[in-house]
């Protein structure tokens, strides 16, 4: 199988590229590089099964043109810096949802019959039912993200009736684990790199977070494509547990060996859109067998290992 | 209030444009004239409160001085030919999606507080829920229209959070009445002056719809303006009342005076994407005092009245 891969030099599109080549297939990695890593690909670009196109999702031609031969599209390209979205709010509208369309439509000038989407748990904006099922009552979007993507699946899922292509899509919980380069555990190590004794948190520190490692991330999705066979197919992705971002500050606080003063800005919410809750129900995937391997904690555990052995990552990104 | 009015010279918002002006607010009609008709604006054009802005919702730059002084959007605009949604996919995006988002963002600059949305009932996909209410179990788009639409209410509910725009989205059964121009009744009406005798239908006529007339459309609009008072307002706009293809197909036989041969296309629909049975729960915009006036029998005569009085209308729309 030819897998192509958006986004491929990404936190987990990259692990996905390794995932698949590892277990023999061949997979074209597709990437614009504005937050993807080379290095993350330093694995994929020593195997003979793996080509990398550099391009960018908006250019409609380039796309149409790296998809050929494929046959299957995993959409992992995204903008992730949620926060942003209403400071920049074209950006989640091209990188998320125009960029979507523009994968479609490749795929159907290549006649390509899957696509694998990575969503959010975002688009249940503020729930009222916890956990969250796939199908809780419809949902009014507070974040531009969590309308992008919603923008998005529900472009996927129209193709799908229209064009008979058949959509797996993930809503998934924040993800942890290598090569994991944003959120709220990659700022804390910032910070506290810069500066051992201080931690400043945004809202309160009682928000209530899941959190998934990416490695039980990629497991679910391929016991989704292996398992569910519907021309739509939308899970979940998370763990029943929830932390509580002062519980990560404990357990990062603990694996650095720091007791840092912590300084919250106030507020049940780290910035507007932000959801204080997010949990969701995912007995549609654990029904197909799917289990998770590591907790919430274990899933800080190894990204804090990441990190301290890939501290190069802190420089690439922008403060935000 | 000077109101401003994407779609001005279309069914409904030239309706609204007229209602408005009545009762006595000075209005912005914007229109690119893709599908609009001056004829549509002609009282409209003789009240010194309205001003004509020709234009497209894509030139952002046009769109943003158009709106200046405005203090509430009516965003009427849309690609209305829904069942071309497939032939052409782009066209949705770009006229539905996109155009929304230039909207919000020509309402930021220009600081307007209050946005209405004209959405539709096809976002709740193929629900399982009859009569469906607004938080029915999360859909599924099945339609690019519909996909396209969502997309438009996600982002314009994702600025009311982010922004402050109070918002006012409604999402419509098919309309009827005066100025109306495509869908079902008006592709019968040109079938039988074209050839009396033969009526093309597709489906199986035992399609379910429900129909709203548009001023009493328009009146549920004012209403909940004047009485819902959340940042974000969601209605459906319906009657509980439904009716089939064929009892619409008989109504129109009866006014027009003939009897002719039905030629069914076959199949529960009338084409890909089509719902089946849209019916909504009004329950939220009728507690709020509203109540419709005319029944989909009446709003039928009364459009059947309109085309009988208006044939231009019938050279003007390619068919479909």
């Amino acid at each position: 199988m030819q897998a192509f891969v958006t986004g491929a030099a990404g936190f987990i599109g990259s692990n996905l590229v390794d995932h698949l080549l590892r277990a023999g297939h061949s997979v074209v990695g597709f990437d614009n590089f504005s937050t993807g890593q080379l290095e993350f690909l330093n694995e994929a670009l020593g195997v003979s099964g793996f080509r990398l196109e550099r391009g960018d999702l908006l250019d409609r031609k380039c796309l149409a043109v790296a998809m050929q031969g494929s046959q299957v599209v995993f959409h992992f390209a995204a903008n992730a810096d949620v926060r942003f979205g209403l400071e920049h709010s074209r950006k989640d509208l091209e990188q998320n949802t125009i960029a979507t369309w523009n994968v479609l439509e490749a795929m159907r000038a290549n006649q390509v019959p899957r696509i694998v989407f990575s969503s959010t748990g975002s688009i249940y904006g503020e729930p009222n039912v916890f956990p969250t099922p796939e199908d809780a009552p419809f949902p009014v979007q507070t974040s531009l993200y969590g309308a992008s993507k919603l923008a998005a699946e529900s472009l996927i899922t129209a193709y799908s009736e229209g064009f008979g292509i058949e959509s797996y899509i993930f809503r998934f919980v924040s993800i942890l684990g290598e090569r994991y380069s944003h959120g709220h555990v990659f700022d804390f190590c910032r910070q506290l790199r810069a500066h051992p004794e201080r931690l400043e948190v945004l809202g309160n520190g009682l928000q209530k977070k899941s959190y998934l490692y990416v490695q039980d991330c990629i497991a679910a999705i391929m016991t989704a494509l292996a398992k569910a066979d519907k021309r739509v197919n939308i899970f979940n992705l998370g763990l029943d547990q929830y932390c509580q971002v002062n519980d990560s500050i404990g357990w990062i606080s603990e694996f650095l060996g720091v007791q840092p003063e912590i300084c919250y800005s106030g507020g049940e919410r780290g910035w507007v859109g932000d959801s204080p809750f997010i949990l969701l129900d995912c007995r549609r995937i654990r029904n197909l067998g799917w289990e998770p391997r590591l907790s919430i904690q274990q899933g800080i555990i190894r990204t804090l290992e990441f990190l301290q052995s890939n501290e190069w990552v802190f420089d690439r990104r922008p403060s935000g």
